[in-house]
């Protein structure tokens, strides 16, 4: 049972599309990481798609055999939901299936379409991912729910809105030499405190933007990339899935997240390391609190000690730990059936040497990806290795 | 890698319950499931969950991890959506997670809420299986899109509506017994015949019905079955998934399956069976020229020579291959999400000799579940063995 190596990557630009499909979006990033990779598509044996809101946004389902055509590809294809985890619940089936020898070749996706619905419609077509009948209905939205959680956090462990602005300052920074990037502009931390707000304590650049967007990769064999000589030094070495009750007044702590728990110790286990040896990583950061939870849930940082890391300068490019080098849903966009798989096209170019990046961990090794449904009511992490 | 055994089925009542949540009823089924397996739900790693229309009927997303609390499990959860074959890929990737010793104890199942949105919004709802862009908008709806199937089929190989009725009349009868069936009630040719036109050549009866309902199974390691004492005689034993272009007008034939094909070489192949060793099944029969399909896509009868196997009572349950002993989609019901789980459910209950059944097929050890998305354009099909 060896480890899927990602042979190729693809992304669109991340932004405001509202004029394209999600199957022009996905037939874009499909095909990149499919020329990137080199391979035949005849070779390839099934699509692992992600989306979230087809229904909704552009009134799809079954996205699967659609955007497998829209690839070129004759093979079997699977839609995946799990809110924003969705491409992440995606990879996890395709490892299992390279993983077990069933499949040698496989595409794993994602795309979202969400601006041609506008903020209104898509914070509506979000709000699907809480529970509809006892917390949507009683008027909660996503920004609310961080809020709330970032409220519980400060009482428990302190910090403020600075620290958090920290975390914007930095994201943003990050996505500066991202071209896939949503937003690419610098701000100081008086320019997040000084944003409007959006539901107390958190303001308009402690929110990720809504966004248009489609990534994929192409995970292949040992064998077959050894085979057909392939520039695919990167491997799959570990993957975890975790979950939690739905609703938050259904959870003990509001300011923990035990399905990115769980989703870590069974991705360090399966992978045969533990939080010491991650050099670098893309987390689920969807408002600045959310990154903090993170850093602390995959234990990187102690509980109540990850809401510091951007302002002491840890989790910035030069920092021992660089975070969200790719400029995290934050800067970079969060088109949420694409973001789980787009968090690991981040991470394979950083390995590559192109793309965002930081030179302070040019020789890093080991990366993990962070991705998570509504309010980490689902969570999955993938550890990412360069194989010698 | 050895084959996960079927240790516990559950089913509600399929039928018209539009005052009842999807939760409500996946935790009927899925509770039942745990109740007849015995096992202890603390053991339970992982949901595979099924659903295809919780956005528009629920206004509900991220049904995975809100369907494990709601049967009270601990676990991660993920939601597949492949259309009507939305739990035909859960119990794909469930088996997957099992045969690789990656989990031991899992539940499988789904549920649709439908009728909560009266028959246009549920015709409404359904169209989102087929291609928005090139079929919906141009006024396609599935009794349409079927029925042009039935005219092609016709068309190149014979066939006529008395024998869709055949099929109708069958599958009712067969549902007479079945106490979790949405209609038992006889019906005659005539009364297929006379019944008003939906799509010509498709009248009522040849058309399931709208459904609400949901469906588990608890999947086991053989291990786990054996240290625990399970009755868990039926394994998962072959199992297979397909693809096909989403629009009818890219396909080269309108009365052929090839995802339903590729979905049972890969099942046989796995399960190093052929169609002979088939004693009986259950087939995706949304209309009932859907049945004649699948029973010649899945190699039991040459093309063009299964239209006529009902009318010669080869496919009734006193024939040589009983198809759709539950009384299939077409009488059963059909809750789209859960319909998959529901055909394995049915087949190892007759196994156990226990519900709808076939005194002339009980010492069969060999059975196919065989489910459908759209007009095909993803299949999934599973091989299910009595274990000596």
């Amino acid at each position: 049972m060896s480890d899927p190596r990602v042979a190729g990557v693809g992304l669109t630009h991340f932004g405001k599309h509202p004029e394209r499909t999600g199957r022009d979006m996905f037939a874009e990033a499909g095909l990149a990481a499919l020329d990137d990779s080199g391979i035949d598509p005849d070779d390839v044996e099934a699509l692992f798609y992600g989306n979230f809101m087809g229904e909704l946004a552009e009134h799809q389902g079954h996205q699967g055999p659609l955007m497998a055509e829209a690839i070129g590809l004759d093979a079997p294809a699977t839609r995946y939901e799990s809110a924003c985890a969705s491409s992440g619940a995606a990879i996890r089936d395709a490892v299992r299936a390279v993983r077990n020898g069933e499949q040698d070749v496989v595409v794993v996706g994602g795309a979202e379409r969400m601006t041609n619905i506008g903020t209104a419609g898509a914070t509506d077509a979000l709000a699907i991912a809480a529970d509809d009948l006892y917390e949507v209905r009683a008027g909660m939205t996503f920004p609310g729910a961080y809020a709330l959680m970032a409220r519980s956090y400060f009482d428990q462990f302190g910090g403020s809105r600075e620290d958090l602005a920290e975390i914007a300052v930095k994201n943003h920074e990050h996505a500066l030499t991202n071209e896939h990037a949503q937003i690419r502009s610098e701000i100081t931390v008086e320019d997040a405190m000084d944003a409007p707000m959006i539901a107390d304590p958190l303001h308009l650049y402690d929110s990720c933007p809504i966004t248009d967007g489609a990534s994929a990769i192409v995970l292949t064999s040992e064998s077959y990339a050894e085979e057909h000589d392939l520039d695919a030094a990167v491997a799959v070495t570990g993957t975890g899935q975790g979950g939690d009750k739905m609703a938050l007044h259904d959870r003990q702590y509001l300011a923990e997240s035990p399905a990115t728990e769980d989703a870590a110790d069974e991705a360090y286990a399966d992978a045969g390391i533990g939080p010491d040896d991650v050099d670098f990583l893309e987390v689920h950061d969807c408002f600045t609190i959310a990154e903090v939870l993170a850093l602390e849930s995959l234990g990187l940082y102690e509980v109540g000690e990850a809401i510091g890391a951007a302002a002491r300068g840890e989790t910035t490019r030069h920092g021992d730990l660089p975070v969200n080098l790719s400029g995290g849903l934050k800067a970079k966009g969060h088109p949420v059936g694409a973001t789980g798989v787009a968090q690991v096209v981040s991470i394979v170019r950083h390995f590559r040497g192109d793309g965002p990046r930081s030179d302070d961990v040019a020789d890093a090794e080991t990366a993990l990806a962070h991705n998570a449904g509504g309010t980490v009511a689902s969570a999955t992490v993938h550890v990412l290795e360069v194989q010698s």
